[in-house]
């Protein structure tokens, strides 16, 4: 059973909804909180048949405004963001999808879900696909735009313990994003985790600088949730942009829009890979059970897609593997002497 | 004339060399400082005749090693940074060219070209092309990695001068990078610059998402120097891998190789696009004199370019009409209250 917070996005309810059925159709049981009587009114107008599907719907009474900060719309206890991760704590459902805002699903995963011991922050993470034909690992995609060094030690051994689970690399690379490639460059609290990963029992090939981030020199790419952020949505915007000037550039003329049409298959490729919409979403890691963070902006289709990965990531059991690795990892992480936890707090 | 710190960069001194000579043909006065030996060997295998063209050599004896931080750097008075950037100030030369470390040539330039009335810190700013086919200034791009939200404000300001000066629109949109358009997302120096920025004279439009950047509906995206330079390379990254990507899917088989040449073409146009090594460089901004900051991976082409871009700089005086400008500008700022100076620096 996967938890649907099906008031949570940019278009949401109706994505949600409509997002949720084609998944519900191809036998993944779901559970749709939020307001009952609108949610209904949408899968009626949606499919007349719905009911036959694996679908229930939870009314909940309490909405999260657009624009509520995180701290606030935790205490709303009867939101369809909270309700559908409460069902999860109390093992009704087995993970939530939501595509709402990451800093109240991040607050209230750790509040009803509790962290793992080991992690003070929980961090989203999601694969990249590399020039090498690999994939790299990145985190913090968002969830904490102030991360203190420790964090991002933390976030280390997160993704240290993610690639070890699920692409079987015993020692993987790690390295952190920074503006260079030089130890003292970064903000301090980037130059001072990398004195704790350098110090570290993990596979730490030092600073990335995100121009390089593509060239599989790198398993796990690590960076506060504002950087990798920035990054994310720059990858995003980027391909969006060279897509659209692909485009023009095809429409000069009748030759061109001839070659255009010849070359649609390969774009259709190339798009394919680079759109992190089509794995749907990212996996919150370092709380108990799996959360996952959709983008704000999905439509239908890529909702749906996370609804998906849900499905996947609890049929392939990823966070219990997850977790039972990282609980291995932090083991050997050298105890920091009492300056390392002044200077990097 | 244009001071070239001939030193500076990862390919130094052979770029710069090789660079600076094409642009000197060109009939662009140029004086290269560095290890005069070394240099004018360089010169010699590069072209015989390089002693009738408008090149002279300026022997440095200290040499900023590879790593060495930026307030490390700054003491050497003898290196080919510091001398170059001396000759601007004493009016032997109207602007310098660097691909060193950015750091150590924002330093220096505060330091001997001093910075400008109302500015703390300078900025490093370059122009984007946008989807509508216009540009979209960014700054910082990779000068100060911990700014606070004070120099935030300061970089709008200058953002703003600087579209009013190179691209006459006299309300320039002014938008703040960040991790969500709500005004509470992002760190705190964010957050904080997102109010002094609500409460100023400029046409503030509120925070813009890296996604966002090429649509068009900002003339200015304001960052701080790590968020900047994230954004600027993950730009670079994403294009090469793209670029990459579809040359292999060309490189399937004979039919999709014959549609690769037809596009050729097309990719070239779409690559001068997006290269902003073809502008050569970025421009220091806040000191009362031009520093152009080239790429610190600049190869002869691109540094060449840079050079001409800082011959153009002088000849539209394009800091004199920026520094003008922003004089206006910042003499609107509102003066922040006590709690604002408090809570913002």
């Amino acid at each position: 059973m996967i938890a649907i917070d099906a008031m949570g996005g940019d278009y949401a309810p109706h994505a949600m909804v409509l997002g949720s059925l084609p998944a519900a159709r191809s036998g993944i049981a779901l559970q749709l909180y939020g307001n009952q009587e609108l949610l209904e009114k949408l899968l009626n107008e949606a499919d007349e048949s719905w009911r036959s599907l694996p679908i229930t719907v939870v009314d909940c009474s309490e909405v999260i405004n657009m624009g509520e900060e995180p701290t606030r719309a935790v205490r709303k206890k009867d939101s369809s963001l909270y309700q559908a991760v409460y069902a999860v704590s109390r093992g009704v459902a087995q993970a939530v999808v939501t595509a709402g805002n990451s800093g109240s699903a991040l607050v209230t995963s750790m509040l009803v879900l509790e962290t793992i011991p080991g992690i003070t922050r929980p961090a989203i993470g999601t694969l990249l696909p590399t020039q090498t034909g690999g994939t790299v690992f990145c985190l913090d995609l968002g969830a904490n735009v102030d991360a203190k060094a420790v964090f991002l030690e933390q976030f280390a051994y997160m993704g240290h313990a993610y690639v070890q689970a699920m692409r079987g690399i015993e020692h993987p690379r790690i390295a952190l994003l920074s503006n260079g490639e030089e130890q003292y460059k970064g903000p301090a609290n980037v130059r001072q985790a990398y004195e704790l990963l350098n110090n570290s029992t993990l596979n730490f090939i030092g600073n990335i600088e995100p121009n390089n981030i593509f060239n599989g020199h790198t398993d796990v790419v690590v960076s506060d949730g504002f950087a990798g952020n920035i990054m994310l949505k720059t990858i995003e915007g980027t391909v969006a942009a060279l897509m659209d000037w692909l485009k023009r550039a095809f429409n000069t003329n009748l030759f061109t829009k001839f070659i255009g049409l010849l070359c649609k298959p390969i774009f259709k490729k190339i798009k394919k890979q680079c759109d992190y919409a089509q794995q749907g979403g990212a996996l919150l890691l370092g709380v108990k059970h799996p959360v996952i963070i959709a983008h704000g902006c999905s439509d239908a289709r890529a909702f749906e897609h996370a609804v998906r990965y849900a499905h996947a990531v609890v049929q392939k059991k990823v966070i219990q593997r997850f977790n039972e690795r990282f609980a291995v990892a932090i083991a050997t992480r050298p105890v920091p002497s009492e300056s390392q936890v002044h200077s990097a707090s």
